[in-house]
Formats: structure tokens, sequence, C-alpha cells
């Protein structure tokens, strides 16, 4: 939360001044989906979104910043189900959203960004540092830690690896099916590899 | 001295022979790598491996076949250690050949025609079919089936999620790192991902 001084503004505006920052990141996003992070300029996005290039640099000294924020926004965070106790409900519903995030404008956006990474290697970092780990780290993450603070999982098991096994299987999946997982697929991620990997073996049927 | 005539013995003229088709294999990896799957022409290739266009038809329809058998021959296969008493070091080492295959001249390769992969979805079936699967699935796919045989694992454990564990967390690393994974993360994989999910839970020190 922002530490904004309390200007007596309309809400009227206020909600004006959303919906165009709404409007510049859905813009950015296409963008570089469309011209790659080469081809991004402020004119260009600022054409897409209906808006003076000026109300743009009022805001963000160059387009890469603009890209991170608008990640940044459009970054799903993981929460853990009311009542939290639902682990491996939580583990799925956590891929759920990874899934629904490549497919979304945010998603098809970073694919644009990571095929470029030779050419950008500081962007990429930088969609890292300041998108990634700073809205918790790989799907999956925030969940266990969620589990781990309650003391369902032995906080030590929560690796660097474990805490990319969701994460790495659907992507393999994705890769190599050329296609999205389904919520069967998703299931059994969570139940032979991610809760092995927290001591919770599976049931045999 | 008169100068017999040269009669080519047969291990000789046979030894020429694979000569020429490891030359000719070479050729196809490093020419996709240059020049994409759509560049990929008989004359290409015949050139780089310094031969007659006429010796490559005589063997391959297209040169879409010849790479296939390139990627096929080149393609590492899994061996248990000797005696085969070692999941954990042979698991280990069947990473360690994935990240050979990845840098190799082959895995440079696949990583071309991958990248293409909306544009030629049926190469990319191909190579699924006649080199991924044909030589064995994915990597530590036949160390974990040969230690199911000995009795060592359950072989109901031996899920498709579970035969692509190794590979899709080394797949993650060389993406977020943007670098090799080394023989520590190797280990870790195996120790705190592949081995739990087999029913071996890691050793706490």
């Amino acid at each position: 939360m922002s530490e904004e001084p309390q200007v007596p503004t309309p809400r009227r505006s206020r909600r004006r001044g959303d919906d165009l920052i709404q409007a510049i990141h859905a813009a950015v996003l296409a963008e570089v989906a469309e011209v790659g992070v080469g081809g991004l300029t402020m004119e260009g996005i600022a054409k897409r979104a209906a808006t003076a290039k000026s109300s743009l640099y009022r805001r963000w000294p160059a387009p890469r910043d603009l890209l991170l924020d608008a990640l940044y926004e459009a970054h799903p965070q993981e929460l853990p189900s009311p009542g939290a106790d639902d682990l491996r409900g939580d583990l799925i519903q956590a891929l759920r959203q990874l899934i629904a995030w490549m497919i979304a404008p945010a998603g098809i956006a970073v694919r644009a960004v990571m095929a470029e990474r030779q050419r950008h290697p500081e962007l990429v970092e930088a969609l890292y540092d300041r998108v990634f780990d700073a809205r918790g780290g790989t799907f999956t993450d925030t969940v266990l830690r969620h589990y781990a603070a309650q003391g369902q999982i032995d906080p030590d098991l929560i690796t660097p690896v474990v805490r990319d096994i969701g994460e790495a299987l659907v992507f393999k999946h994705v890769t190599d099916a050329n296609d999205l997982p389904d919520d069967e697929k998703l299931a059994a991620i969570v139940d032979q590899a991610i809760l092995p990997a927290i001591g919770i073996l599976p049931d045999r049927k």
C-alpha cells in the first residue's frame, strides 16, 4: 500500500485513474507479445491504450519499468483456502492458478520476454527479482510455507528443489504435450511428486 | 616395384562408410542448428559433409529422415551401473547424461526443432516417437525400470509423472538460472524429489 497523502480527490476521478492504469497495463502486455522486447516503445503503448505518451512518462521512466509494473500487478497470488486445512486441494489450486496465468496476457507477455532472454538478460533478471520473487516465488510455494507455519509440514523439507516440483512438471507437460495439463494431471503431480517430497506418501488403493 | 592395385579390404571400406555416415549426421545436426528446420536441404547438408547429394538421397528420402536418424544415433542410452546396486548414483548419472546431451550437437539441434514447433508440429511428433520414446523415454526412466525389475522399487510408483521429475527439474533449473545444474543440484533433485516419489525418504542429518 502506498503512503500517498490523502488529497481529497473525488472517488470518481480516482477510479478514472485506475481505469487508465489498467488500460496502460493491458496495452504493454499486448504490445510486448506482438512486437517483442526490442520493439517496445512508449509511443506504441500509448497508442494501444488510446492515451498520450506524456501520461506514460509521468509515471514510468521507460517502457520496461511499465512492463515490469504491469507484470507485477497481473501476477496471481496464492491464498490458502479459508480455514486452511486442505493441503492437497490448495496445492492443486495453486497449479490451476499457474495455468490460468500462463494463458492470460501476463503469461503470454512473460513468454515473449523469455524468448528474447539472450538479447535482454537484464530484463529477465528484473522479471525474476521484481515480479516472481516479489510475488512469493514459485507457484505452490506460498501454500507449502503456509502449511509449514501451521506445523503440518516439516519446514526443512521445503527446499528450493521441492518448491519447484509443481511448476517444473507443469512446464514439462506443456512442452511434451504442447497442451495444458488437465485437473487429473495436476492431481497426479500433487499426489505422486509434491506430497511424497514433503513426506506424505500416496494412498495405495 | 610394380604398383599392385589396392584391393579394398572389407574392413576398410566398411569403416569408410561409417565415417561418411557420421560426417553426414554431424552435418545435419549443425545445419539445423544454424539454418532451422525450414532451411534444411539435402544440398546444404551435403556441402557441409563434403559429399555428393546423391550419396544422401541413396540413403534418405528427405532431409527430415536424415535428421531423425542422426538424432536417434546421437541419443544417449542410460545403462545402470555394473552390478547395478546403486540406484541413487545411477539416477544422478542419468541426469548427467541428460545435461551432456543438452550441450552436445544433438541437444542443440533438438532445441532448434522445438523452437519451430508451431510451424513443424509433425516433425516434433516424429522426434518424440522415433527418437525419445524409441530410445527409452525420459532420462532416469531406464534406471527406474531396471531397479523396479530387480524388486528394489514398487513398479506401480513409476508413473508418467514420476518418470518426468528429473528432466522437469533440470529443465526448470536451466530456465530459471540460465545455466546448467551442477552435481550438487542433481543430487538434490534425486534426493529431494525422485527418491521420495518412489518411496525412499531422504536421510535426515
